[in-house]
């Protein structure tokens, strides 16, 4: 096991409807000497990749974004989940279901900061359905910048996001996989990661 | 002026209705350089100050916050602005009406990241009329904790915000307070700190 599988190990909780808790280390309290180690990892798997933008979607995504920008020197991009009134003029948008909060939301990033110019690396804490990264990379392509590849914490491997990611092709990096949980015994199960 | 108002200076752009466009480096685009040296600046200002938890609110404080926190060595909270279904048990809870999109937010905590023994700096990107700030205030006084200080980037000085919260004496340190501006000729004049 890696060190974000071994966290997840010890602080993860495993809850009905296939919801694992991470909110003690990533998603709601946030333990930085991690998010280190993450991008430091990301950087390592994205070695001599060109990369000049980061782009991630808020919330969650931001935090573990900013500190590997550090070892992308790259600045973040993030995208806004809904119009905001201090958003204006033109704007790539998206269409994002979201299945944790079981709505509708419209994904937002300003033209001026996404070009066809651009390298991006997207990262994202969660991947499931992948819905969510699906609009983020809808955004780049609107934007007709290059996506080099996509970081993520912690994937749901027994959801399809993963997999139709990977069939279309794009390089995705998921630190760590979960194949199977088990909300009664607690069990955590991880795909084997070369 | 400092390394953030001359940002500010440059990059910022002034719209009407009180509106202070910073998202080419600050809450959309985010330049992480610049907020290693806020994080630098805020651990300067609050020296010799015992903090252990840095508490902020999604989605424009979290990358402040993340990177702030590598100069303070300690863990991040973000507080929620509405429920979400993965966020559950004992929470801190408490309303906060936005500016920017017109309507009232539930700000939550969940009660397991912040306690009596808690010394927490709150850090955000911008102080206006203050709600979304005086809502974690009232958080951190939910949790019994020990609230040291306050890191804003950009306060409105114009506005109420900071002069409550000084008042009620704790203590805020805003790296730039934007005492007037106009956007007819895009001026902004800064108060001046020491």
């Amino acid at each position: 096991m890696n060190f974000l599988e071994e966290r997840i190990q010890l602080e993860g909780v495993v809850k009905e409807g296939n919801v694992l808790k991470v909110d003690k280390f990533l998603n709601h309290q946030m333990d930085i000497e991690l998010f280190k180690q993450m991008g430091a990892e990301w950087k390592k798997r994205f070695a001599d990749t060109p990369i000049n933008k980061i782009l991630t979607i808020e919330a969650s995504g931001i935090g573990i974004a900013c500190i590997a920008s550090e070892y992308f020197h790259a600045p973040v991009v993030f995208a806004k989940k809904s119009k905001s009134i201090n958003i204006e003029g033109d704007m790539y948008i998206s269409e994002v279901e979201s299945f944790t909060h079981k709505c509708k939301n419209q994904v937002i990033v300003s033209k001026k900061f996404l070009g066809p110019g651009d390298h991006v690396l997207i990262i994202d804490d969660f991947l499931a359905n992948g819905c969510a990264l699906q609009g983020l990379i809808s955004i780049v392509q609107q934007a007709g910048a290059t996506l080099e590849g996509i970081g993520i914490a912690v994937e749901k491997g027994f959801q399809q996001g993963g997999r139709v990611i990977r069939n279309l092709g794009y390089h995705l990096e998921s630190l760590a996989i979960v194949e199977s949980m088990d909300a009664e015994t607690g069990e955590i199960v991880f795909r084997e990661q070369d």
